[in-house]
């Protein structure tokens, strides 16, 4: 006999048991739900890529993550390691199809072979949403609103998401004279939520000198409120422009809605990538500061030039699916789960099986998620497994009840029993334990 | 400026565009809620594994279609080519989590270097269902019923699932004295459908003999109904035995259910792989027999022998999903489509944005999906816009009717508009235009 393999899983990534799998469904439902009721609709792409079409944006730092190999016709392909990337080819390629502005969902694993010792998972799955074809203040407000329905639909509110505009940064930086090292300046400022002022200071001092890493600094810091905090980066950056006046348009909206409490004007907010163009923005739970964003994103000028002239302007957020549920799981938002049957019917007597098929047939049939036991075990075995699927009901027949054309319901959770049912009792039992009100066929 | 990287995908890989995605999520949607009514619950797996996990079953045929390679750390790893062969991994490691008999559904990507010629694709998607831990004609029997009720859930009752069972077929050839030949005789009884009964009689006969040629051309030869096929492989299998018996009883039940019409006694169905040990089933659909079988399987004594000691029968069916939308689509199954969004908010005058904002946002609180333009354009270019996303209804609000506190709603489907509306009358004509109930928030 061979000797066995061990049935490991690369590191990294991971297997989905059905409750983590099903609470995996439960938060994307919602998310589409939510991303459709703003008239966002889904797309997909493929997993693997020519790795030219991939590579075009950002090689270095990704390159040595990238999943990369020749296929068996010899082509240089990769895994696709984010979601925007492959839009853009997307957009290049079907913007003939498709009408502008275009808004689109898309919720698909992604792959980085990323150091696993921060907790990191190399298969973990984004969930992205963008308006492209558009640049007004109002797509950029309404990213912004339906990041706070989503996580409002998730039943978090207790967030609060932080903003700034890269076109005021970039202004102030050029009265500096230092527009020149802007993206290092980005990517310096955009590190001081993890490694603090006193550092990210000392970095700035030998990157734009002491008087300018000072200036710098009172730019990233916010004022006690939106407007006080635009006034002084108005200021900083020489005075107003269509930069300050659209985050002074996108404040007035936050406040006609009456949810300004969910946002903050951020000016520290960089994102390191030289990407964006506009609008910038990451969001925090206030019960789980420690994990980071949740939802991070911002506007962009052109999408898809590395495959296209056709100047496609977006903005648009990205959710880390698998850091959301983790985090729903640790603020208690994860709903106690029970079964996904709802009935389960005993298999008593074999001989009546096809019993219970025409039993379970018609309890489907009036809407409950019903299943037998498929062979005669000890009962002690089968309320065990009923239990373990955490299945709230379950059927009895026997052939002496079967004579007199009845059945017996258990609540499994109460223990309760209801004897002698006939099966239009058993379904109007069953539907007020459950509060499941009548289904129409 | 650099040059441009042209947009494509690989050969074989495809991008979904909004349409064909919502169609996939409707009719995944459609499954996943048929396979949990019968108490089947989901699980996932990596895509990407260590090939030797991948390859212990069946290497040699499916080597040549691998996806494999080195990763960064110089793992042999491969991208999984079906969900058969991850179920059995993912049961060696976790069956001391779950409960037995364990019924899950997979539906996800797979991956296969295939020739594309023959209209295959290289990344397509598999949807699983497989009971296991339990070797009884009642589980034989309930996968046949899932897959039944599968495809009248997506509309389709003209279908015929042709089974048989393998131990029926093997005692046949041991019969007949050429049972080491099993495999191979198996195989090519199996093209039977494909290749004509010639060309099958002629490589049998230089396989096992004239005569055995004969008789298992006659063994494979269904009879004008269930049970007179039964009773001849019966006697061409030596006489009943656990095999023939199991397939009485499961027919019984079919006949208990009145649904016995759907499905034939087919001996001709063998299905290739040694893996198959019990009942094995295909399914064509009566008004497409062109393109093949649509959801196929069997059963299987022993799932995860390559990874442990534990036995583990099962039996389990698999439907390609994409073939299974493009013979929906070629049904006329596939429902004429409104857009996601029900309620498009025209923007008349840019300063009303916030008034637009506030609309949507009600609308969406009273349930309906519901976008707004973001900018002010052509009101020719903004229809254009709703007509393309099929979106039926229109909101419009002017300064004018913004002082007077109404709006008016076109039905962009019938250009009826109804003028004068307040925000409640809006909602209500909304409802009754669109068909739709009240909702409680």
């Amino acid at each position: 006999m061979a000797e066995l393999i061990e049935p490991r899983v690369l590191k990294g990534f991971r297997d989905f048991l059905p409750d983590a799998e099903l609470e995996r469904k439960r938060v994307q439902g919602i998310l589409e739900d939510t991303f459709e009721r703003f008239g966002f609709v889904p797309i997909d792409t493929p997993v693997l890529e020519y790795t030219e079409v991939l590579l075009g944006k950002g090689g270095g730092e990704t390159d040595k993550q990238l999943y990369r190999f020749q296929d068996n016709g010899g082509r240089d392909v990769a895994m696709r390691f984010d979601l925007t990337v492959p839009f853009a080819r997307f957009m290049a390629a079907h913007v003939q199809e498709l009408y502008l502005p275009f808004k689109r969902y898309h919720i698909a694993k992604v792959f980085r072979g990323e150091n696993t010792q921060r907790g990191r998972f190399r298969e973990f799955t984004q969930c992205d949403f963008d308006i492209v074809g558009v640049d007004s203040p109002a797509a950029d407000f309404e990213i912004l609103l339906l990041m706070r329905e989503s996580f409002h639909a998730l039943g978090i509110d207790r967030l609060r998401i932080h903003l700034s505009h890269r076109g005021i940064f970039n202004r102030a930086l050029q009265r500096l004279g230092i527009q020149e090292k802007a993206v290092e300046v980005l990517r310096t400022v955009d590190k001081i939520k993890k490694i603090g002022e006193e550092a990210v200071r000392e970095q700035l001092v030998e990157l734009a000198g002491k008087g300018e890493a000072e200036e710098i600094l009172q730019f990233g810091k916010p004022e006690p409120d939106f407007l006080s905090t635009l006034n002084k980066i108005t200021e900083l950056a020489g005075g107003p422009a269509e930069d300050t006046e659209r985050l002074k348009q996108i404040y007035q909206w936050m406040v006609d809605l009456g949810i300004e409490g969910s946002y903050m004007l951020d000016p520290s907010i960089t994102r390191g990538l030289d990407y964006y163009t506009g609008i910038v923005y990451e969001t925090f739970l206030l019960d789980l500061p420690g994990i980071g964003s949740v939802c991070s994103g911002g506007r962009y000028n052109d999408l898809a030039s590395l495959y296209t002239k056709e100047r496609l302007p977006g903005v648009g957020s990205s959710i880390g699916l698998d850091r959301l549920l983790a985090a729903l799981e640790e603020l208690g938002k994860k709903p106690e789960r029970t079964g996904v049957t709802e009935i389960f019917v005993f298999c008593l007597e074999e001989p009546l099986f096809g019993d219970y098929l025409s039993l379970a047939q018609t309890l489907r049939k009036a809407g409950f998620a019903t299943e037998v036991f498929p062979e005669q075990r000890k009962l002690s075995n089968q309320f065990s497994f009923a239990e373990k699927k955490k299945i709230p009901l379950g059927v009895f027949l026997g052939s002496e009840e079967k004579s007199r054309g009845v059945v017996s319901l258990r609540d499994l959770r109460t223990r309760v029993t209801y004897e002698n049912l006939t099966p239009a009792s058993l379904i109007m039992k069953a539907r007020e334990l459950l509060g499941k009100h009548s289904l129409k066929a």
